[in-house]
């Protein structure tokens, strides 16, 4: 090592690893290189000389020659480093280690104070270099043979534990529960015996409990409703046609019972239906009224004569349609028009009867199979119509609304509307639990796809070598790695909404309402999407259904339809944004403070003008105070512009109802950004509340992924509003590709980190 | 109508329908109304007085009052216009046809003459008013009760024609075959059982001679290529299980044998394979090597002793994989690297029998079921292995490689790796086909959701009409109308090519490869989006099996992967289009010929600068050379930036197979560009060579919303290359809409022209 014949200063020594892996990695871009310029200059550990030098080769139009890179290869290769030790260091150490092993006075200490490393790692992460991938460059160029390994920056169980909060202990129950070979699957093709299979399945897990965590203890629950929801949400890694059964006849039927009856109902039908001795269904939705719930045709009317309710189907189209459960229940929790006294109290809910003990159907009752679908074939779905089918008035679930003694109607709630949409809201359960069975099918998705990527070969590299692993192609990194970051966004934005939920008081009930809207449709396309995407991902391997993404696919695709379609829960919420906006402002003139509003917003842009439009520092792009700017800006933005286009459309005197017609498509645009927003919001909320470490760090970096892919799917929205300008979006489309990279090499430990056991994942090994 | 009390003149009455729809249709864009100032000023029909009184009202800001508006409907109503007899006229003829009600001297022919009548068209059309749906507002809030109907402009069986193409006679030969209830749908659940089913009907074609087409009417063929692929693309309106097995039978192992095989091998197998009496199977995908067929593991060795060939699995992984009717056939064209004298000459494919006549496995072969798939369960595909397998050497296929008597190898093709391509070219109908199979499936599900969607109603207007049709609202028309274009343009893309295809030389038939590999995967990946949207476009209709989307949804789902995984294929085109580029400029030196492009491009978009970037008028963005500039410009921008950067990093010296890979996501951008450019082309061609009428017109409408929604969907890419503004791409999203608002009432004729019959669309009635 004395006797050195390299060229090189120590110096620059110590910026040739760097130099090395940004000329290697990518194309530099010049406000990069302009950094480093700048940097270099600033540098006292470099002498004029190796500033000269340095800088002559970062310039990106000056590309050094093959002599010249072969010489820095040769230099850096001269003083060999413990790969095996530097791991977990940084290409900055590296350079300094170098630099170090090169002097002849080892007493000189230069090359180890904290201010010239501190440095030299300025530089590393200015330029985006500070990530396992480039470590990875450097080894593999540098001639050490072997391989950083799989091994993760972070530790998988930790983060576990994160992912799943406050529930750990139920869900860490059912991991454990569904592990049993009682609950092993079973590939059954014809739907009679599937759903038994189903049937009995679901009534094991009554056995062991776990159905009654909705419920008050004194009626043998669990009391705690969070963990009914963790449950689903774990039981979601198992088959889904499980998953929908339980939900149906705890979460559904056993809601309905709890939160829209009394005391009188609780006694009676709790217990039973906990234990899955009593099996109901949820007899909602009507052929012929699939979304407008309030125009449901099914009548329940009160004769005061014999006390009783008459239900009926007034004709074939408003027949119960796709109720889960209808083969195999006893009753029915049917929601119909309740007439008193001749007048219509809008939509309850009431307990009917629909089989005896030996399983008959009952008089005025018609049952018919929905037959096979597309999935879930172990869900008995059934269509049901009543014909003058009477009930003693006790079964009217009377929360909101009740008939007296002497056959008067009376609710707590004057308003009809708000009656009925405060009986939904005690709903509203289902559709967070909808959200989190999604992102755990997602998650399924996700490891079988990412596992097999990272075993599985495709083509040589052209130089001997192995052929590629999958995941090692950039095309297929996009197409997995922001989707799992989005998973993560999503996931901990749901849990977060499920556990606001749990605790919210009245009057929070309706915001959580909207949020549970936004989340569960942005979950379920993000589901739909990304099972799609990992089916494809594993080729023909994926079509089988030994691999189970197959029925993940099948099982899952429901889920943008059912609790609330999509679109039209989509523009829900954004008419639910739009009220508020309004309300907030009534008094003052809605156009004066729009005017000021969109004053403002465009000054807030306009402080950074023009710098901030084409600002692409890598500090500045991965900074969440740029994340949530840009967010925050494009919600406001199109809040605005649809107020104005109401408010003109309202002067030219057309329609309200025409009037949302023409903004339809705007309110899609404005609720998707509105929940976009709120899940990097949680996200990074949650990563503000755990310690520093690992794990945080990794979070952090998905937590930027997420930031910057939703940004840059949408950029064409913030190149039209003058947002950003080309150069920007351009650098945050490479700063994605760098973060794939880079989390190319975590991406199994982030997917071992949600904790499927294998036995639920079911997935044949992958080859 | 002679003591009128209007106080318009009838200058401004002609005028009046056009200010009404416009005022009342959308928000009109501040270029539209300079238009109409513009226009205005220059009609000679109008007077001073009427001129300034609707130039008043022509500026966006100032919003007619209430009272204005109303004065208009009135004196509107106040000539009462047939409106039966106007189904096909103009908003303008009413204007002019209302103006001579209202004047006193009925000779005056001012408002009869062809003049004014065409400069109120020239002013209709700059609105965007010429079409349906601004008829239909009119006639609506006109006060006529009835309903324009469900009448299309066109006649859609004159389009089903034009979509039929040189092929339909066959294709309503196989129409009316399919109908025969001995086709009818049978809902098998159970695997083997359903496999059977689709057997006897494989045979059934096979019966009526269908399974022919592709070969020589010597061998008892057809004679006719052409007519095999419209086969296979209407036989993808009826069960996809049998249309792959139709595939594999004929297509696959008839064409293997046909195309790769010799004479001796015609004789032998042609004529018991198309009547189905020999099943056979195409050995081909290896379970380690999916898409990197040159490197098979399985081996075919020589042995000149015995004259024969020992056809070896190595391992495991070297087992044939996905194989189509293994279950079923009593041979296999066994692809494999084929050695004679030590020497190995690439992979040749080999007929081995794997059957007796009695079924029984033959010694040295294994065969497994793949077992359930996520859907396509009636085709049995199965996994092949060989241990020692010994064929006569006659089996060999060896029109491109051959073993002489003397048991030396020979091929007219020296160089191994052209040969190889030249094999895999002869099959390249495959493609062709499953592309086109992909767009009869989606054609089929657009049929469903559309008709469904235009019965279906949801939600109340609000003002005590009927629920709104889901058609009505506009996100309902985003989801469904745009991929209406789509499909339209890509069949004719995908049809034309079968026609050239068939008449194909050898000299055109690397760049057919090129284009049949780039629209498959753009027609496959368009398949599984356009099918994914209208199952959820159907709510919970659209996942029940008796609506049949899901079956669409399951069986087509493996289209993307295989004949070759999308993402591998697009990659190939890009391969493809980089080459040609190269070559073409092989001897000047790329760099300046890249200056020199580059610089063409700029000067082509800097003519039209800033004018251009900025153009929002309606004749503009409907414009045939807009959208042919704009795709070309793409396609020819990305082409170069691409060839810039491997330029960059082969100078660099990055090894040519990384430098690929960092450039990857880019050749997707790329491939896209060139298929999208392509299917648009092939669009227009048609429409120039059928003859004027309203199919013409409503194709160019079709023709303009494709173009117009590929662009809007990468309008982030053109407003970062800065060839638009956001006031272009916006007024592009609001053309858009205008458009999906039009072919709304189109919509219903357009699935028609696809000529899918009842029984094979399978799907209930909807409701």
């Amino acid at each position: 090592m004395s006797n050195t014949t390299t060229q090189f200063s120590p110096g620059i020594l110590s910026m040739l690893p760097l130099f090395y892996v940004g000329w290697s990695d990518s194309v530099l871009s010049p406000s990069e290189m302009k950094l480093i310029h700048k940097k270099i200059d600033a540098a006292d550990f470099l002498s004029k000389e190796d500033k000269a030098y340095l800088i002559q080769w970062s310039n990106p139009k000056n590309i050094p020659t093959d002599e010249v890179f072969r010489s820095w290869v040769k230099a850096l290769k001269e003083y060999s480093v413990d790969f095996d030790l530097i791991d977990k260091k940084s290409i900055a150490k590296i350079g300094a280690e170098i630099a170090q092993a090169s002097i002849q006075y080892k007493q000189d200490q230069i090359w180890k104070s904290p201010k010239t490393i501190d440095a030299l790692e300025d530089i590393e992460k200015a330029l985006g270099l500070k990530n396992q991938a480039s470590l990875k460059i450097l080894k593999r160029s540098l001639g050490s043979e072997e391989d950083l390994g799989d091994e993760n920056s972070f530790d998988p169980t930790a983060l576990r534990k994160i992912l799943d909060g406050e529930r750990v202990a139920t869900k860490d129950r059912m991991r454990k529960l569904l592990r049993d070979p009682a609950f092993a699957y079973r590939d059954i093709r014809d739907k009679d015996e599937y759903r038994l299979d189903i049937l009995w399945k679901t009534k094991l897990l009554a056995e062991q409990g776990v159905g009654g965590y909705a419920f008050p203890t004194e009626y043998g629950g669990g009391g705690m409703s969070g963990d009914h929801i963790a449950v689903f949400e774990t039981l979601a890694y198992h088959d889904l046609s499980l998953t929908i059964k339980f939900g149906v006849q705890f979460g559904l039927f056993g809601g309905a019972v709890y939160m829209l009856g009394t005391e009188k109902h609780h006694k009676l039908y709790i217990e039973p239906l906990t234990k899955a001795e009593l099996l109901g269904c949820f007899a909602m939705t009507e052929t012929g009224h699939g979304s407008n719930v309030r125009g449901l045709e099914t009548t329940a009317t009160y004769d005061h004569n014999t006390k009783s309710i008459v239900i009926q189907s007034p004709n074939l189209a408003a027949g119960k349609e796709y109720i889960g459960n209808a083969m195999h229940s006893s009753m029915a929790a049917v929601f119909a028009q309740l007439i008193v006294d001749g007048k219509s109290h809008g939509v309850h809910a009431i307990l009917v009867p629909i089989r005896d003990a030996d399983g008959n159907i009952l008089p005025g009752v018609t049952v018919k199979d929905c037959g096979y679908k597309l999935g879930l074939n172990g869900v008995d779905n059934g269509r049901l119509w009543f014909d003058r089918v009477t009930v003693p008035v006790d079964n009217l679930l009377n929360k909101y609304g009740d008939i007296d003694t002497d056959g008067k109607y009376n609710s707590s709630i004057d308003n009809p509307n708000k009656r009925f949409f405060t009986m939904l809201g005690a709903l509203v359960a289902g559709r967070v639990c909808v959200g989190l069975a999604g992102l755990s099918a997602t998650k399924s998705a996700l490891t079988i796809a990412i596992r097999y990527a990272l075993e599985r070969r495709q083509f040589e590299t052209g130089d001997n070598g192995p052929e590629q692993l999958l995941l090692d192609y950039p095309t297929h990194q996009k197409r997995l790695i922001p989707r799992l970051a989005k998973t993560y966004a999503y996931s901990f934005a749901m849990s977060q909404l499920a556990e606001d939920y749990v605790k919210a008081d009245e009057g929070q009930i309706r915001k959580i309402e909207t949020k549970a809207a936004g989340l569960k449709a942005m979950a379920t396309w993000h589901t739909t999407d990304t099972i799609q995407e990992c089916r494809e991902a594993c080729g023909g391997k994926g079509y089988l259904a030994e691999n189970r993404i197959s029925f993940l696919k099948a099982d899952s695709d429901i889920f943008t339809t059912f609790e609330g379609d999509n679109t039209v829960l989509m523009q829900l919420v954004a008419k639910g944004l739009l009220t508020e906006f309004k309300q907030s402002f009534h008094e003052e003139g809605t156009t004066a403070v729009i005017k000021y509003l969109r004053s403002r917003i465009m000054n807030t842009v306009a402080e950074y003008n023009p710098i901030y439009k084409r600002m692409t520092s890598v500090d500045h792009l991965m900074d969440r105070d740029f994340h949530n700017h840009a967010l925050r800006y494009r919600e406001k933005k199109i809040l605005l512009s649809i107020s104005n286009r109401m408010q003109k459309y309202l002067k030219r005197r057309i329609k309200p109802s025409e009037a949302f017609l023409k903004v339809q498509v705007h309110m899609m645009d404005l609720a998707k950004a509105y929940i976009e927003r709120l899940a990097y919001k949680e996200f990074v909320n949650k990563i503000d509340s755990i310690e520093d470490g690992e794990e945080k760090n990794i979070l952090i970096k998905l937590s930027q992924l997420f930031a910057l892919t939703v940004i840059e799917e949408d950029k064409g929205w913030f190149l039209e509003a003058d947002y950003m300008e080309g150069v920007k979006t351009k650098a945050i489309r490479r700063m994605i590709s760098k973060l794939c990279q880079e989390l190319r090499y975590e991406a199994h430990g982030l997917v071992d980190a949600f904790g499927i056991p294998d036995e639920l994942l079911g997935a044949k090994v992958v080859m």
